[in-house]
């Protein structure tokens, strides 16, 4: 089986459009599908409501509290303005129809994306497990590397 | 034949450059060459002269204003400083007796390098075909990873 | 022998953090692994201590001295407030015990990482070959792909 593996590593909500559909498209056309979630792409498999305080240093809490709780507060890349920008994307998508980036989410999960998450990166912001979208295996980069040395396209987004 | 699938998200003159000099390296090499743009990404196949509010909604027109008008407008993704960077790149670049950006461009359309571009994207961001370069078809995510999997190299941009 | 190929463009904190992480793993599992610096990922190779404005232009002297000196000095992609982001990921990095990012560059250094920078790159830029890494090979981007049409992964960074 061919497949696509892919190091979610911005936490943009463009980035993370463009990561999804690309795997929610791999798995109709039956392709296995990974995607190794590291540094700021660890936004994008958090709990929404379910951040914890709990066994955190003081930096930790506060990293917690300044980022995206949930994959629909990420920023664009680009032309944010403050939000804005991206309210007037997700108003476009809208408009034509698109589903919005949790049903993207939604859907790679229910075809079986398989989800991984960077121990390092997991480590240094401190995250708890359960802050986390349970599938979520956590791994090392090594263990990225050699999934990825199966793979037929590797992408960094 | 050896075949190089770029993916041109970003919107970023700096990034088109690697991008556009990655595709006329390879022709050079014999290497057949797709790029896909999607997103911000289709602001460097945009005709420079043929904007149209035609069709469009109002958030649509508001997008097509607000964006570069052509490859050679957009900014640079570091230290742009509202234009000086860019501006001082590009002085640097003369300097030096490098191409422009728009001559990468007509370097890549010269030598067969195939052009495609993401239709949710078009869709989404309300552009007409005839506001884009007219060799660019239009496809699917799924057609991209179709190609993609024939090619020897794969990058996200 | 199975190969990793990066390239290396963007000049951020924790992109570089990315790459060479993905490296020192990558030598750790008995691959080869060929860095490709252009652009902005040129900032990572800088000598700390050995800026010279020998033969610059005026504007390669402004370049010179508006960029990051070496790579501790890089800015993050995100969330860098002005420095103060990145102070706070380097001290909840220091918190987990992990090395910093000039220890992963000596590791990759020291495993043998192949490092390569850019040709046009440099001449932009107008780096002296004594302000960059001694091992760095300056090569064109088709060397590049040549290299990476031998590859099993490809990333660009």
């Amino acid at each position: 089986m061919r497949k696509l593996s892919l190091i979610m590593f911005s936490g943009d909500y463009d980035k993370a459009l463009a990561g999804l559909i690309l795997a929610n498209s791999a798995k109709e056309l039956d392709m296995e599908v990974s995607m190794f979630f590291a540094f700021w792409g660890l936004l994008l498999v958090r709990e929404p409501n379910k951040t914890s305080e709990e066994d955190k240093t003081v930096l930790e809490k506060l990293m917690g509290s300044m980022t995206p709780k949930g994959i629909e507060e990420l920023p664009l890349s680009k032309m944010n303005f403050s939000g804005m920008g991206k309210k007037m994307l997700e108003a476009m998508m809208k408009e034509e129809g698109t589903p919005s980036l949790s049903n993207f989410l939604e859907g790679a999960r229910k075809k079986g994306v398989k989800f991984y998450g960077c121990k390092l990166s997991v480590d240094v912001m401190g995250f708890n497990k359960d802050e986390l979208l349970p599938e979520l295996q956590i791994i090392e980069a090594k263990d990225y590397l050699k999934d990825a040395l199966e793979s037929d396209i590797q992408l960094f987004i």
